[in-house]
């Protein structure tokens, strides 16, 4: 693992490491604050999954969490989202390659041997990060941006005892009825939408649901509601019973001026639970 | 108009008073929270519409209210929820007749000539008030519990302008999808279900929204959520972009240990628009 920089901020420190990985067979990128706390015992962590064309980078700059994570002794790991490089495949379109690995496995060439963000972010990251910080992995929360959203609901559904709590910022909810899914379902996953379902938000909440508190944020001036479909997961959470809120704040768009403006509330939800 | 009761409360008064009603001829009564601002200027008002079986009283003693409403200055009225008296016509069943006005101007006989709720709290209760009380009739915020929050947003939602805000607690939020809907507008309204649509918050979220924020609690626990349908009407409200926000609370019941759980948060959230 290389220190790309460390910077003192609120009182800890936000840095950038890169490493290699075995899951997406190249080098990876990351972000990861450490309050204060940190210096003298392992601390809870917060994941925040960024959405379409970010990197590591984004939510580390923009989303404003690190003057809340400071003041409740939360870590924050911010992941990149996809596997990148010369040799990693990729395509013309903002929303399918790198930036857009969608949190899956692929399975479907030319995208297999790198794109496995799935692994990466559910198993090796965890990992690394439990072995090289001061985090106590047993309390996990999580949240996303977009397709981060997606990505931070399907995770915690999936992943049931892993995160206390998740919530999302203008989440992709219903993939499998959206271009915002479909399109890179099937060239990662291929055509047999069987294997679609898990990476579903609303199908995931209509099935399982997740084994505590979820928060949604939805901006009501997001230009890009009819490709999020807010409706479909806010119907599956009330219909299910599950311990949900969602949100709609009406003229906030999908940026990170919104995700920023709601951040406090995501991170003081997700810290009641981390203390608990 | 009488007064049946004045108690000291919270700084202020909660007052029961009764009238002769022109709209459900038959005489009423209705309980009114004043802060101690309303001795000196006209203060802003939050209607709260109460349940089938239930009285002016229920909320006024069980819902924790004018704790709330004394802190921000804000009047609360408690109507009741139907015409009463021996002339009036009645059922045997809880959820028909007597305590179950379900807020509608009733046009089938034998309900015609008293079941006139819908006149009642949309134009008669108001003039009064304002007539009688320290009210500023320009600043209304309105909510309910069950068959009242039904009422507080299909009131809000047919009289655009007239409330700055709606909420409510566990509405019956689909009743023209519902036993708790289809068996009292049939009776009250006929079989032309054409005349149903304006008294169904689902179907009115739809068409048309609120001209203003919402906030819906729902508890996760409760006995009738078949009957109430949260799902649909949350799916309305985001499929609208309506400014909302809509709680699923884990295990909370139908009772009034979970409408004055959060009703702090419900009279906050409706001072704040309210003085705006």
């Amino acid at each position: 693992m290389k220190t790309i920089s460390e910077n003192r901020c609120f009182g800890g420190t936000q840095g950038v490491y890169s490493h290699d990985s075995a899951a997406t067979n190249c080098e990876m990128t990351f972000g990861l604050f450490l309050p204060e706390e940190a210096k003298h015992i392992p601390v809870p962590v917060l994941w925040y999954l960024s959405g379409l064309t970010c990197t590591h980078e984004n939510a580390m700059t923009k989303a404003g969490a690190q003057a809340w994570a400071a003041e409740y002794g939360v870590a924050l790991v911010f992941p990149d989202t996809s596997p990148r490089g010369d040799g990693v495949a990729n395509d013309e379109a903002y929303d399918l390659g790198q930036g857009a690995g969608f949190y899956v496995n692929a399975t479907q060439d030319p995208w297999a041997p790198h794109f496995k963000m799935w692994d990466y972010v559910a198993e090796e990251l965890p990992a690394l990060l439990g072995d090289n910080f001061a985090l106590d992995m047993e309390r996990q929360a999580i949240t996303g941006h977009s397709m981060g959203g997606h990505g931070a609901l399907t995770l915690a559904m999936n992943l049931p005892g892993r995160f206390t709590s998740v919530s999302a910022f203008a989440p992709i909810a219903n993939p499998t009825e959206s271009d915002w899914g479909q399109k890179q379902f099937g060239a990662y996953l291929g055509s047999d939408r069987s294997t679609w379902a898990k990476h579903d938000a609303t199908l995931l909440m209509r099935e399982k649901g997740f084994d505590g508190p979820v928060l949604i944020d939805q901006g009501g001036s997001d230009n890009f509601l009819d490709l999020l479909k807010p409706e479909a997961l806010a119907e599956a959470i009330m219909a299910k019973r599950q311990d949900g809120i969602f949100r709609m704040q009406q003229g906030y768009d999908h940026s990170y001026f919104f995700v920023s403006s709601f951040m406090e509330d995501h991170v003081s939800f997700h810290a009641e639970y981390l203390f608990a």
